[in-house]
């Protein structure tokens, strides 16, 4: 194990936190509210972060296990620390709650501690926001675009940050490749503001709504969340945008360089596309009549799919009181996320592509033994390791997912809040059903549950491994 | 396909299910009913069956998918045959519920339309508890035992019809191990009746209810399950056999031959067994308080774990009203099932313990990518083919009962029951929590929701491959 790089690269991830503080101590500053709460948490950060980042490595070299290292090490890191603010300025008294409600934002899962997130300073609202802007492309991807980051090696780190089961490295290098998702991110996400803009919201909430749509994440600062804003042209901006974000960020990259037409060909786009429609006619029809028509059967089944798809989890109605039909195909969602090379959570649509296609391989072999039956994405060939790597993800994500119901039903919440809590939070959605849903809050659950689902937000953000090898003793054991 | 030889074996299997009718015709004469209701069924049984056997195949030769369509078909034949009695004899008036009640009977699920059974004839109850025995061993493995069948390739057929991943051949020959198996199976059920004859049980209860347990079917001649009885020795020695069918028979045949120690040294068997001890003491403990002591847990969560993770299905209470936290170690254990090679259902606990392997072995093949890493089950290496194969399983096993759950949503029954109803029926337990607890039945679902819950009832007794190769439409392309 590379240690000294490892001190390194954690160096430089506490550099870019003190740096990324200015942003909501600037929103302090022009509310006229205390910047105490991100002055102090910087100088730990800037301190510590300066001596780590001095550190020589003897080798550059890195490899995927010190890739998952850096990139567990780093988010546990980012969070601990990320949680003073809230603390320091007297929103968010207990840690632990403080600590939830910052996972919950860099992993962009948008499940709140805050029964009322209107009572929260200006500040640390940005700074709530924020942190969805932040998680959603991640960490090291963004020191990867500012920094100077040896860069061979850097892609095992990127591998182990940027969601999905694939990760193509648009450009030969790694900073390069950063540096256009970076820039895509920013552009996506400003564009977005404009557009919020226009329908009238403040300059405030349209950047942090930018923010958390961007990162997926779905943090408001209303407690109705998009609801609050009572406007049908917001909606579908919002829409609009989180459907985008759950998108490949290589599809955009390809309409840049003017191959828009092959972007429109790419399988996971296509089946990502037909999942958002056909979830959105089936929920329309099936709560048309409660809703009053189609068309407002429409509007919210519109905003909730893709909300819920992108696991962002922004919401304009209580869909918890839709029925039954509507709701599992909600619960589904959750499981299902968006794009691999996304902002969003879930197993990811390219991972169910390439399960459906390895059950159609299974039936072709036990019809004809003898047939060599290959299963391809996106036209190429998907290699046995990962068919089988996405296989055991897809085993242990269930089975983490139902290990945490059982600690959550020491709560005595009932069992659909304890189940769909713990979907909602390894997906990074945010908000579930019953006691979960998009009305209530994470408050009322123990300390036990609230550290239990902050797991699963990091293993669901991260995809497991990172952060299970990190307890997995046989890493720490070898040079 | 060698249709020829498929259509001799199905002949046999008509004549098997008019041979295995008799058994409840003789109950019907003894308690002076009619015996119409099963005279009727043999004559096309009889005729069908033998034209059908006489069919001489040009070969013997038969593979994989020759097992498999020869499998699913005689199921459903089977079935739609096999509810006749219950129908003609008025029993059942609704053919859709008499299909049901005998799917969930031969699949030994347990799941009942019943809302009182005793309302059932005396020889239709045999042969309700009787399709349980039939079901829990095989029909095909049924035929190798007592019919001459070809032996080289039979083997084909037994693998599609024994639960689990891998069926060893006890011996060379696969009608001494279809024998073997039936003689074992055969003995113990008469085992089971003879401790229920001395707890004061009427010789027709004990011979049905040793049929029920046998087959880990769950269905019972009184409404109230086995707490009808209330004799705490009834419950044990149920809670006993319960455990015994769970495990696999080969076991019983190494402590026939002498070589108990090595049957105990099993691993499947050792997991099997650690589950349900760690699940009794940790439902016991949280039932403690409402039971009022825990000894009275104890009983109640000993007969209860047994039950569910051989997934029988009997209750001796309502374990719907337990906490959260006892319920949801049942619906993992209604996952997890039996072991393989046994007469349970579920994923099967050899299934689990390669998942968790291969877990195991992709965390060390992400700690040093170069290292060869080989999974274990019984000392033995599991092939490549074979885990992809469990893995595929499990995700098109999960596939299905979310694909259900949406069906059955459609019903306007909640959430809970729907979820457990999909999981109880696809892995062979009977009672879910809910709408379909241990006091209720699945009288109310719609038509639909029953076809449904039928066809998963199947799939999950013939592991899914058998019946879902049927409507592949390449395997009815090629001779």
């Amino acid at each position: 194990m590379n240690y000294k790089l490892i001190g390194n690269i954690l160096g430089k991830v506490l550099l870019a936190e003190g740096g990324l503080l200015v942003l909501p101590l600037i929103a302090a500053l022009c509310f006229g509210e205390s910047v105490l709460p991100f002055v102090i948490p910087m100088v730990p950060l800037f301190v510590i972060g300066a001596v780590l980042a001095r550190i020589k490595p003897a080798s550059e070299n890195l490899f995927a296990r010190e890739g998952f290292v850096c990139v567990g090490l780093s988010w546990i890191l980012l969070s601990v620390i990320g949680a003073l603010p809230f603390v320091i300025s007297g929103d968010i008294p207990s840690y632990l709650n403080a600590l939830f409600e910052t996972v919950s934002g860099f992993t962009t899962t948008g499940a709140s501690i805050l029964e009322n997130p209107e009572i929260l300073s200006r500040g640390c609202m940005f700074w709530r926001l924020f942190t969805h802007w932040i998680g959603g492309m991640g960490v090291l991807v963004f020191i990867a675009a500012i920094l100077p980051v040896s860069g061979a090696h850097y892609i095992h780190i990127m591998r182990a940050e940027v969601p999905g089961p694939t990760v193509s490295k648009i450009m030969p290098r790694v900073r390069q490749t950063a540096r256009i998702l970076y820039l895509i991110y920013l552009a996506l996400t400003l564009m977005e503001c404009v557009f919020l803009l226009f329908g009238g919201m403040s300059f405030y909430d349209a950047i942090l709504h930018s923010f958390a749509t961007a990162g997926t994440g779905g943090f408001s600062t209303q407690a109705a969340s998009i609801a609050g804003f009572g406007s049908v042209y917001i909606e579908m901006v919002i829409s609009v945008f989180m459907f985008l974000f759950g998108c490949n960020f290589n599809l955009f990259y390809l309409i840049i360089i003017g191959q828009g037409l092959q972007a429109l060909k790419s399988e996971e786009f296509r089946i990502y596309t037909g999942i958002v429609i056909g979830s959105v006619i089936l929920i329309a029809a099936n709560i048309a009549s409660t809703a009053g028509s189609f068309l407002t059967g429409l509007r919210y089944s519109v905003f909730q799919v893709t909300s819920i798809m992108s696991t962002t989890g922004f919401s304009t109605c209580d869909f918890d009181k839709w029925p039954e039909f509507s709701r599992w195909i909600l619960v589904l969602l959750m499981f299902i996320g968006g794009s691999a090379g996304s902002t969003a959570g879930g197993l990811k649509v390219s991972r169910i592509i390439i399960m459906i296609k390895s059950y159609m391989a299974e039936l072709k072999r036990l019809v004809l033994p003898s047939r060599v039956v290959t299963v391809r994405l996106e036209q190429k060939p998907v290699e046995i390791e990962k068919m089988r790597g996405i296989h055991v993800f897809f085993a242990t994500y269930m089975a983490i997912a139902a290990i945490c119901v059982l600690i959550l039903s020491l709560n005595g919440t009932d069992m659909l809040t304890n189940i769909t809590a713990s979907i909602a939070c390894i997906s990074n959605v945010g908000p579930g059903l019953s006691g979960v849903g998009p009305t209530c809050s994470y408050f009322l659950f123990s300390p036990l549950s609230k550290i239990t689902l902050i797991a699963e937000m990091l293993l669901g953000r991260l995809e497991i491994f990172p952060l299970l090898l990190l307890f997995s003793p046989s890493i720490w054991k070898r040079k």
